[in-house]
């Protein structure tokens, strides 16, 4: 398909190419040009019907947008944008320089302008920032006949007609009602009967990823968003939350890997600004490590009389981290899924320490055979690494249990304590039972 | 809501319970059975009225469900299993032990029977093991007078009427109508005329990721799946897709931590069940770590010597594992969502490149200043120590921006090449580094 397109630009075949691009999909077009250059992306855009090009147009990432907005006339520009759903359309002006929501203002009227800024202004990752104003409203008095010719007569402007809002005169939300509904029961019926009072809803400024767990736990596909006096402002979908959930999951992938948030695409992302939100964390547990470094110091006399201690202090610390960073990372993610409530702390630190205590009594087991068979250590030497080691995995599960809850509990983000803090720390503890279970058993 | 019941239980008044039970949402109700003991909860589910309850099976944990299951008379019970939606169904039965099964197949019939036994035989995580068979076809013969009438008549058990299926008398599909655009078209028009033949579907052999990936993409709320030939056996919902986002991300998580996947609740898994999950890989990540005492040990005289040199080994070791981690953790995410494709190997390996003498010079230039000002250290070993930090990074970032790439093209899942395998690699170089430079340099 893309080869197809492909070969008629290359060959200036553009009525045919007309002709195949309005039967393809909108998601597909959308890739297809952000595959080829600049200048053909824009003809091929030039090319669809103005239907095609307003779907194909919210599909586009921004930088794309902005290059078709500079190079197409403001009158087919205004088309496109007056047929954009309403979060589309605001998606795309939050992503655009000044100059151009300047230039695409000047031409709404003074309501829609108002509404456009009220939206501009919700804050980052908030429901007001994700929500549409193009919903179906009804009155409790209607009928089910009466709803679906209002439907039919204002349906194909909204974003979804499958829920539809029973609002009274003051826009007050006073029920919710599925078109399955509507097409399935008696058209005499009354709207007030048959709607559903029950209303999960959210606020303008609660978060998204509040909103993502309501529709996960109530298995919604969508939820509308009231402010503070219970009117309706807008609705917020299903396919909006799916990126969210997608969002919210790779910020947690980012921090807990020592990195700040990334909302750009890789590749998209420039060299400095890359490097920037890795440098700070890495600075941080480089001078937290700076600890461990100290405990080594303090026991320098200890390594020099036998420096054979020091080959299994790799083996100890990497150990230490990976213990620390599972148990890390299932409580994190427990509490992201809210599997883990705070009230579970005790249960989860109590099974946390009966699982180290298999694990680090297996691994402990299995390195003194290690040891004493494969390397033929000595058998002091031996018992020193295996007991440590069985000590640290304990420590730290303990510890790496602990924190997440600690930093949720303190209104931290429980992914800053995953695997990369977790490793520093409980690297520091290893040394330090390791070095002093040595001095202890060499009678140093 | 809860303490209301609680409450209510505990002065055994049921008939106000009942009452109070019956206008509640299932979630709210499932949650609130989940709390209470098992005693308690099967007298309130026992409470509930018979659509109510179904509802609120299907959303009870399995261990639950098999509580109940055994508490309820196979009359009732029969009812609830009836009532279900398929999938939930299918859900259910794989969870319960063999009896169970055995006794609800004894009341389908023949043909349901067979049905049911196909379903449970689609291997886990497929396209088959997700989808549902309560669909609404249509003909295409029929106008969309005729389709409402009918999607009236049948509608109301089927998991969704918002999506419509056209389909022959062969049952291959043929296209597909939106109730959308039912409700809003001229009832005289024909289905054929108004149906959608640019139809995205799976096979039910597809695994869950990829058919996720097509709702993602196309912004679906349903996609069908069909068989080698084309014919229609069933749909799957985004509620269901939302699930396997979240069980997808979490085995990821999982795994990027050195743990094998555990479906299971973190709360309900057992002690042995979770130790097993942890062992496998902290073993081998034991034994991959042995690797860098190697080096240790190769160098053991310099270390002899110079016993100074290693309190910089665990900052040295840190810096390149989280450096490597951060890299690994980029791509294996980019390439989950799709936004890194194998092509970009080089642009990727050449961004990292870029990166990494950023951030390396960073830190090596940081540290640099911190062993002069604050520790006081000599010279040559402060640059010892720093220029094998600068190189330590930039050699962490490419083998972490490299081995997930490598993984995914020998097949195997990037998400293994995560912090963990990466630490333990690039510690071993760090080192190797670390103890060249130092011996040119203090000219041992």
């Amino acid at each position: 398909m893309y080869e197809r397109v492909f070969e008629l630009i290359a060959e200036r075949k553009f009525s045919v190419l007309r002709e195949e691009l309005k039967d393809m999909m909108a998601v597909d077009l959308a890739e297809i040009i952000d595959e080829l250059d600049k200048k053909d992306g824009i003809i091929v855009f030039r090319l669809l019907p103005k239907d095609l090009a307003t779907d194909v147009f919210s599909f586009l990432s921004s930088h794309l947008q902005k290059d078709i907005v500079e190079a197409i006339h403001e009158t087919k520009l205004n088309e496109i944008i007056e047929e954009l759903f309403f979060d589309d359309m605001i998606d795309f002006l939050e992503e655009m320089p000044s100059n151009v929501v300047k230039k695409i203002l000047r031409n709404v009227t003074e309501e829609e302008r108002k509404l456009i800024n009220q939206f501009l202004n919700y804050p980052e990752n908030s429901a007001g920032s994700l929500m549409t104003i193009e919903y179906v409203d009804l009155k409790k008095e209607m009928t089910v006949k009466d709803a679906l010719v209002h439907i039919k007569k204002t349906g194909v402007d909204k974003e979804t007609i499958y829920t539809c809002y029973v609002i009274n005169d003051k826009r007050k939300l006073e029920g919710i009602v599925s078109l399955r509904k509507l097409v399935l029961y008696d058209e005499k019926l009354l709207i007030s009967d048959i709607m559903n009072q029950d209303i999960v809803s959210v606020s303008t400024l609660d978060d998204q990823e509040e909103v993502a767990s309501l529709f996960k736990k109530y298995d919604l596909i969508t939820i509308p968003v009231v402010d503070t006096e219970n009117r309706l402002v807008g609705i917020i979908t299903i396919d909006d939350i799916v990126d969210v959930i997608d969002r919210e999951n790779t910020e947690d992938f980012q921090k807990m890997a020592a990195m700040s948030p990334n909302e750009e695409e890789y590749l998209r992302t420039g060299v400095f600004a890359l490097a920037r939100k890795r440098i700070l964390w890495l600075m941080i547990l480089m001078i937290a490590a700076t600890l461990t470094g100290t405990v080594i110091t303090r026991f320098e006399n200890i390594l020099q009389s036998f420096v054979v201690l020091a080959a299994a202090m790799p083996l100890l610390m990497n150990t230490a981290g990976n213990a620390g960073s599972q148990s890390s990372t299932l409580i994190i993610r427990g509490i992201a899924l809210g599997e883990v409530e705070l009230t579970d702390y005790l249960k989860v630190l109590w099974k946390e320490l009966r699982v180290s205590v298999v694990v680090g009594f297996t691994l402990a087991l299995a390195n003194m055979l290690r040891m004493l068979i494969l390397v033929r250590s000595d058998v002091t030497i031996a018992f020193i690494v295996s007991f440590t080691l069985g000590v640290t995995v304990v420590m730290a599960k303990a510890v790496g249990g602990t924190l997440p809850i600690v930093a949720k509990k303190l209104n931290l983000d429980p992914a800053i304590m995953a695997g990369p803090l977790i490793t520093t720390i409980v690297d520091a503890l290893a040394l330090v039972v390791y070095f002093n279970v040595a001095s202890v058993l060499l009678g140093l």
